[in-house]
């Protein structure tokens, strides 16, 4: 049997931030036909909001550190003040649409990461993914939205990365649906040349792209991005697409993933 | 047909604030057997929230106006913080467990207040609760804890009335469950004598409250909140209970508001 296709859609913190890109992106996202989910990054509100309440911004050795006020306040600005406004804008465009955070349903359960040379605090990485919660919820006709907060079975809310929540939700959910993942980011996709905005590569398979990082073509920071799209790839997912904010629209210049 | 029994348990401010009372009132709400609904009030946090992030508490004629820094506070103190934590405690206590506000699901539509003498900002008052959204949560065994925020139509969030959330979604339910309201507050019940904690009237019906209102011994403050309750028995809820955080414990002594 045909599978139903389900789209999964991470938008990053500095969409969120630009009120006319999310503006756009959100016009383009209700249009969408066929059931979706949306999970959001934070951006620098969090930050902004830290540093006013008067908390540091806790580092050791380049890695931020989420300790107790911190995750107070990504509670707030993520699983509230982002997640509930981005609700109520699709609810303002009549799509309907349910904010979550991992807790509720027990939807993202996750483990609090091991303590090894560095305590990172109050993060954590998924272990569990409720479908069967998600599937109800998309069974009501309505997008769940996730903010990137999981929670461990003990009930402790955790700061979790954006894109692993948005790869894991795909990964389980293919299950039962075809899945496409996208990423919507500042950049238009992979480039060949990280100079020029327009070098974007249309489609990279695992055998393409073994050969553009042999070539030394892909380098640097796209590499662990791509190894998580690949993993998710090769874990049902089936096809990773990555570009900007105008992903969604037709005929948009973007990378796409697949086996 | 006999109709199910429901309970709508709103818990204020001062209650979460205290985090010992908190624990001490979660335990007992875990225990309650049947449907349930939980919905909070906020507290001081948020006025702490918003002097620490360097807003002003506007006052106009000493009511407080909700302008939109305080709007943003409240989505992220009430609709973030103190909601998801909320749930991630229950489901520390194996409760499964979902964070609303009114935009989630369109469960809790608003208008805005009308500008007369004040314009209040950005709050509203309900004018449409969507019990089938209600029902599908509790269809899958899982407690819907409010946050008082509304959502108008036009997708603006509004701070809300937490006594009038919890009356509100009490009279609508009450189409499909015999439905019982408590209010956990500071306070035993309605008192004869208010120097005298102990002076806790047991029960009250329309009768009795009137002879009671005519004799002055219920006065000033307990009017408005009496007259709520007698308008949501005579719209159909069953019973309304007034007490202390120790409200749902086994002989606790309480207000039980009847027609």
């Amino acid at each position: 049997m045909m599978k139903q296709t389900l789209k999964v859609i991470k938008i990053g913190g500095k969409l969120i931030e630009n009120e006319a890109s999310l503006n756009s992106f959100l016009e383009d996202f209700v249009q969408l036909e066929g059931p979706k989910i949306l999970v959001h990054g934070g951006g620098n509100k969090a930050t902004e909001v830290t540093g006013k309440l008067g908390f540091q911004t806790k580092m050791v050795d380049g890695r931020r550190i989420t300790d107790k006020d911190s995750m107070e306040v990504i509670t707030m600005v993520y699983g509230g003040l982002l997640n509930k406004s981005i609700v109520a804008q699709l609810q303002a465009r009549k799509q309907n649409a349910i904010g979550l955070c991992g807790a509720d349903g027990k939807v993202l359960i996750s483990k609090r990461r091991e303590v090894k040379e560095i305590d990172y605090g109050f993060v954590g990485d998924i272990e569990k993914v409720n479908s069967d919660f998600i599937n109800s919820i998309l069974s009501l006709d309505m997008v769940p939205v996730f903010s990137a907060i999981s929670c461990t079975e003990e009930g402790v809310l955790l700061n979790t990365n954006g894109d692993s929540v948005a790869s894991e939700i795909a990964v389980e959910m293919s299950k039962s649906y075809e899945v496409k993942l996208y990423y919507c980011s500042e950049k238009k996709g992979v480039l060949t040349d990280i100079e020029d905005e327009d070098s974007v590569i249309p489609e990279l398979n695992s055998d393409n792209y073994k050969e553009l990082v042999a070539s030394k073509v892909i380098t640097d920071g796209m590499l662990p991005k791509l190894h998580n799209c690949f993993e998710a790839i090769n874990k049902g997912v089936s096809a990773v697409i990555l570009g900007d904010a105008g992903l969604l629209k037709k005929n948009s210049i973007h990378t796409k993933i697949v086996k």
